[in-house]
């Protein structure tokens, strides 16, 4: 799309600098260096502030030096090493990536917000942030997970959309952060189809002629902000058409695909996890991989559902089905992710999840526990239980109302 | 359907005694035990006869015993003993299974063949077996591949079909053998889907109203035999329905999905052999999961593409993308099975696949290799190898045309 007449560039805040945010944080630095007539130079990361020392196993720890022995804020020691040495130890991270302890003003003037935050400071965060921000900003949430309440299914994107009435995307896919910051070949899926948006609204710049050229497909719902009005970008920006978007994200090691199923892709990244335990169950017994593969197919089908039912307007099956969101990162989930080791851990040595849980995760949850009980809850709110068999089951054993073993016939289409 | 008046029941052949055919005629022979208004109680086993001595961990061998010491007939000794000690080792296989060197004595009057050969012996089996079966018997193939030639591919299914001229399904899944002789979960699909066929012939139980209740989607092409006239099944037997063909395979620890898409089946259970060396040799590499996933994903899409492209009237994506045949084949093959293993081995040790099969397999080859090339070659022939971007990159690889590092780039879609 076209991007003659721009004068603007676009600035990137990434909003998160955990294990995964930093590692965005490296790939859009790259991305922003390569593409200088799209992006600001600089990559703005904001970071939770905490106290931190340089562990001695660290390239950087100097014994002799007051550096590495006494405890530093880690965005200034981010800033002066260019690594972050909690959560992303010994990668060097590109030094147009900034380190900020103050959320508001890391994403001051950004049109770009990229959220990688821990699910549940999600809502805090963009509390923090609303009004605060350009207008006709974007995000993309990279925070797997989903809010399950009485009224039904939120997305991460949708809660961040609608705190700061602003369109936000979604990227998931089989996305092991440790291996990608390492450059490891890896794909991922980005969702985004913004709707369209009100040109007429005042924008900052003074430009009264907002352009929709960034509208990929004008007749989708609107996630996000279902009844606020959106701002569209000023035409003095370039174009956020799924080419610039994808130039921003992809890298010779991380392979973009974008589509425009901001549910199918957001639902992916959440279910995957129950799918995950579910196939840590069969795993822990010792039934080999013809069971983890069953369980790992009936998975995919009920994500699909789960789409198809709840998200008719915008989910398609062929994003649990053919992209890196869905099928891919079930795989990748259940060959050594962290819920499918907890649940095979458990059934070995005969414990709950739970159990697991404190023992070897020092006070950290599992994201699929959480989420199970959160589909389930709301599958039994619509009568879907026995919809959802996998789902179900899953469910059940965490509960301690069904044993692993019983899976297969749980499982099995009733005929 | 209705079995009502059926006199006669349906006599089981197993053509094949490896590893998978003794566990096909354990499964069945539990089946027909469990259904004896459909099927007669003993099941045919033929055994490509050898002489076997019992290995010494056997817990059939008795050093003091002239049984244990002496070698004797495979099919002997386990008529004796109801194990066969060479390729299902420790499985008792019921009683009801009888090993028969004879491969046309075995099939005699059977009305259901279930074929578990290599490959290789398909053909001269078939020969062998030609017009000295009833002329209305079904038959499915367990055996998994394609034949490629210059005039296009053939399945196996209707390789066999055309050589017997009886119709031929299809059985293929994420099915390691040795883990459903031991019981273990799994799932398998199963494909079925005689044409219509022709009730006028003469059928030797002299019966002139051969009913056609067996018939399931009379509009499909004909696999199998499409230029002969294929005879319908007398009306004093049981339809073979997909209910009663279930009855035949699924057991509780072996789920069945019956479909119709003999096609699609049968590519899968080949295709994903090409997959799982494409998967070992990024995993070679010690990309990790991510990338074995997007390896993964990347495959299965290819398979679809396969399916519309070369049997657009059969081929169907949802076989691919939701059976058991399809992905979950895919995942288990790239979890542990031999193709993924000598890929993943040449890449680490420095060798080709082709010295690993050597080293490693006793002068046995891999299914993958030779599917890679055949596949090659007729892509060549259509003009299509780019459109098979990773079929064609592992070809590449394995002809030492390109490395596994040029994976990434080689499956990347141009844009």
């Amino acid at each position: 799309m076209a991007t003659l007449g721009a004068q603007k560039k676009h600035k990137v805040t990434v909003v998160g600098s955990g294990n995964w945010g930093t590692t965005m944080s490296k790939l859009v630095a790259e991305n922003v260096k390569a593409n200088p007539q799209l992006f600001e130079e600089t990559v703005q990361m904001w970071v939770y502030e905490e106290e931190v020392t340089i562990p001695k196993d660290s390239r950087h720890y100097d014994a002799g030096s007051e550096l590495s022995t006494k405890p530093q804020k880690l965005s200034e020691l981010f800033n002066k090493i260019h690594e972050n040495v909690k959560y992303l130890p010994n990668i060097t991270v590109p030094s147009n990536v900034v380190a900020n302890p103050d959320v508001v003003d890391s994403c001051r003037d950004s049109t770009i917000l990229i959220f990688v935050l821990p699910h549940q400071f999600i809502p805090r965060v963009c509390d923090q942030l609303a009004g605060k921000i350009v207008p006709y900003a974007r995000a993309i949430c990279c925070t797997k997970g989903i809010d399950v309440s009485e009224k039904g299914v939120r997305l991460m994107s949708e809660a961040i959309g609608m705190r700061l009435n602003i369109y936000c995307g979604a990227l998931s896919g089989a996305n092991i952060a440790s291996e990608i910051a390492q450059e490891k070949y890896s794909e991922t899926t980005v969702a985004y189809d913004p709707p369209p948006m009100d040109s007429r609204a005042p924008t900052p710049s003074g430009s009264p002629n907002a352009s929709q050229v960034d509208l990929i497909s004008p007749s989708k719902p609107v996630p996000g902000a279902r009844s606020a009005r959106l701002q569209a970008l000023p035409n003095d920006y370039p174009a956020l058409s799924h080419a610039n978007i994808r130039k921003l994200f992809h890298r010779p090691y991380f392979h973009v695909r974008i589509v425009d199923d901001v549910a199918g892709v957001s639902l992916g990244g959440a279910l995957k996890n129950i799918i995950a335990l579910g196939a840590g169950f069969v795993d822990g017994l010792g039934w080999g991989d013809n069971a983890k593969a069953a369980v790992m197919r009936v998975g995919i089908l009920e994500m699909v559902k789960f789409g198809k039912n709840y998200f008719p307007d915008s989910s398609k099956s062929t994003t649990f089905t053919e992209e890196s969101c869905g099928v891919a990162d079930v795989v990748t989930s259940c060959m050594g992710g962290r819920n499918f080791r907890c649940a095979k851990m458990a059934i070995e040595r005969g414990k709950t999840v739970f159990e697991i849980e404190q023992e070897v995760l020092n006070g950290q949850k599992l994201q699929g526990t959480s989420t199970a009980y959160e589909v389930n809850e709301f599958l039994k709110q619509q009568g879907q239980e026995a919809d959802f068999p996998l789902f179900t089951a899953v469910y059940k054993i965490l509960e301690g109302k069904a044993k692993p073993e019983d899976i297969p016939e749980l499982i099995e289409p009733r005929t």
